[in-house]
């Protein structure tokens, strides 16, 4: 992290973090919107519900760090005691507070209920804190000095968070010393191999100083990120690394910004006035399930035919019985034949076409577990690729999504 | 955490973490993984792709735990460097290894491709350390000491992870000091609302002491855990829990154990020699996703058509037009249709249909957004349930699933 810029950590705290029985989106929420607002988290956290282990990770955070948010354990029950322990690591103790018992007293009487002893706990905040008014529950956030940091405390119910964190912490950010909001542009990939977009753009990879580039990595489709600082000497920066980049990953790059394949190819189908069908095997059903994801989709995407069984293949796409004895269900020629009778059957501008080995079982010599056969047929002719994949079941057909969307759009580009 | 117990740390590492560009699912799966094995988890944390802040996390916590697990950053790029990062926290350099260098270059030859130089760097370890071998794809594990504590390093990738602490990690856990293996039973619910479950089982989801219940959802589909020790005293409480459990909740509890909706009505549609074809529409092909994620559905899966388009609904199904125009594609009629049409078409024991309004648009007063009609037609005619599901359009969606699985497995069971 450069110099000057607003270091966020982030703490949940929970048992049912650590034994496993939720992610903590509450974090990935924190860090998303904190750092389009200006800071940068360095670090992230899971405690369980202890007071002496919140004590200790909010004084190890306060020490790296500039702002600290921590959730959870603000609730009225036995196990909440991120007060207690925020009140340790700021090394003061605890005192009701007018304009929490307020917020708790209001919150019942909206409910048309008596606050319990226990709710009235919650009033308890750490001496010299602020109360942050919570809009939603009944447990008030509070914030106070940990140190050097700026430490916040909020609920752990996601929506109670959120709105704190929109209503509260947002607004002030940018005026934090430091805080610069950060820029960020994203490069969509597909079709090359992780390794071989890592050597291409390898010392993008390597520097340590904005703009910074990482490569995140689902199922053959990649997203390069670079970031630099969002005033103008680190847009024009990003500007340059963004087009360099896309300079070294050619027309393997799709698009730029927050957007997937599927909604990509939905896209441009929509502005070409174009309709696709589809005819899966051993995806099963997950293409068409990826396009229909997508609002609106419905205008391009006429009918798509899982056929799975050899007499689906005959009966609904008109692939010759012949074919299938002579090449096997999982062939070039087969797939071949399924996008061409997919796309006449459906009356559709491409058709598109999967059959696969996605395994465990049912690997061939000639088809192993893994061979994806992949065809597009459109005005022109039929396109045909074979493909290789890596991984289990369910990582073999997800690259198969991933083949196919792409195959589909190199046809619309 | 009580003496003698094995303590578990996690660290997961990665930009995309603290930048909130995903959530760390890797972390929740390990923690709940490990539990079961006997160890507990005590901290678990995100750092960047640094190699100082993960040599420094791995440091601090290779001294408050007796296993640390780091995940990510043993790819073939310039950003991967974990190796390096726990050569330093472990005071050691690194070493090319013959048994990694086997694998990686094992792995190219499955894929007949030749690996990269910078794959070829994957086969570099800290000295000292033992390779782990990635059954799936190229990156190699490894483990070895950082001070007191055992460390492991496996990829980031979920399925390559997964994979690796299932063969290599858990076989040896139970007989780690302090190891206490938790027994679980799992009952798995659909057709019950989260707050309804809640109600039923409400003084058990209080319990403090073990058994100890806790409930995850996932859109309509509820796993109830039970834990306890894995001593005999444990398991005799506990199989007295999930049979009062399995009372409370009756004919919702559609298995026991580690399985999903989908899995189910495969396993009872082999056993009952049945078979099914799928007719969806709002859906876009997920129920046969759901289906067809299940090693072996090819046995009992036909056909799926996903008919998005009115056309397609009249043609693929025989859905008669006027049906469509006199209720509208949202409908109880058209719902029916669906599904004896697939039936009728694939010559399927059961054929399932769906169709409904996933948003955000689209919605009517007689179908608002989150409507979904659901059908299954069989030889003793067809069931209908129209559900009204809240969330956005990916939820409606995956509600819609449960739902269309739960209508086929109650015709099964």
């Amino acid at each position: 992290v450069a110099a000057g810029v607003l270091r966020v950590a982030i703490l949940s705290t929970g048992e049912e973090l650590l034994r496993g029985a939720i992610a903590d989106t509450n974090a990935q929420f924190l860090a998303r919107t904190l750092r389009r607002a200006g800071g940068v988290a360095i670090e992230i956290r899971q405690v369980g519900d202890g007071r002496e282990e919140i004590a200790r990770a909010a004084g190890e955070l306060a020490r790296r760090c500039d702002l600290l948010v921590v959730t959870g354990g603000l609730g009225p029950t036995a196990d909440d005691r991120t007060r207690e322990a925020l009140a340790d690591a700021a090394g003061v103790g605890l005192k009701e507070d007018a304009a929490a018992a307020a917020g708790v007293a209001a919150f019942f009487r909206r409910l048309g209920r008596e606050p319990s002893p226990s709710n009235r706990q919650q009033a308890f905040v750490p001496e010299g804190a602020r109360v942050v008014p919570n809009p939603i529950g009944s447990a008030p956030g509070f914030e106070l000095a940990i140190g050097p940091a700026r430490a916040v405390a909020l609920p752990g119910v996601p929506a109670e968070m959120k709105a704190m964190v929109n209503a509260t912490l947002l607004p002030g950010l940018s005026a934090e010393p430091g805080a610069l909001a950060q820029e960020e542009r994203l490069l969509q990939v597909a079709g090359l191999a992780e390794s071989v977009v890592g050597e291409r753009i390898d010392a993008w990879l390597r520097r340590t100083e904005p703009p910074l580039v990482s490569v995140t990595v689902s199922a053959g489709h990649l997203t390069v990120a670079v970031t630099d600082r969002g005033d103008a000497e680190g847009r024009s920066r990003l500007a340059a690394a963004a087009s360099e980049l896309r300079r070294l990953l050619g027309a393997h790059v799709f698009a730029e910004g927050e957007t997937t394949l599927a909604q990509h190819v939905v896209t441009r189908l929509r502005a070409r006035g174009e309709t696709v069908a589809l005819a899966e095997s051993c995806t099963g059903g997950l293409v068409g399930a990826a396009l229909t994801d997508v609002p609106g989709s419905s205008q391009v995407f006429l009918e798509g035919c899982v056929t799975y069984s050899e007499a689906a293949k005959i009966r609904a796409l008109n692939v010759p019985a012949a074919l299938l004895a002579a090449h096997g269900a999982v062939s070039e020629e087969v797939a071949r034949g399924m996008a061409d009778g997919v796309r006449r059957r459906a009356g559709a501008t491409w058709g598109v076409a999967v059959t696969g080995v996605a395994g465990p079982d049912g690997g061939s010599a000639a088809a192993p577990v893994g061979c994806v056969h992949l065809a597009r047929a459109g005005a022109n002719g039929v396109e045909h690729v074979r493909k290789q994949f890596p991984g289990d079941r369910g990582l073999v057909r997800a690259f198969a999504v991933t083949a196919a969307l792409d195959l589909l759009r190199r046809g619309l580009d």
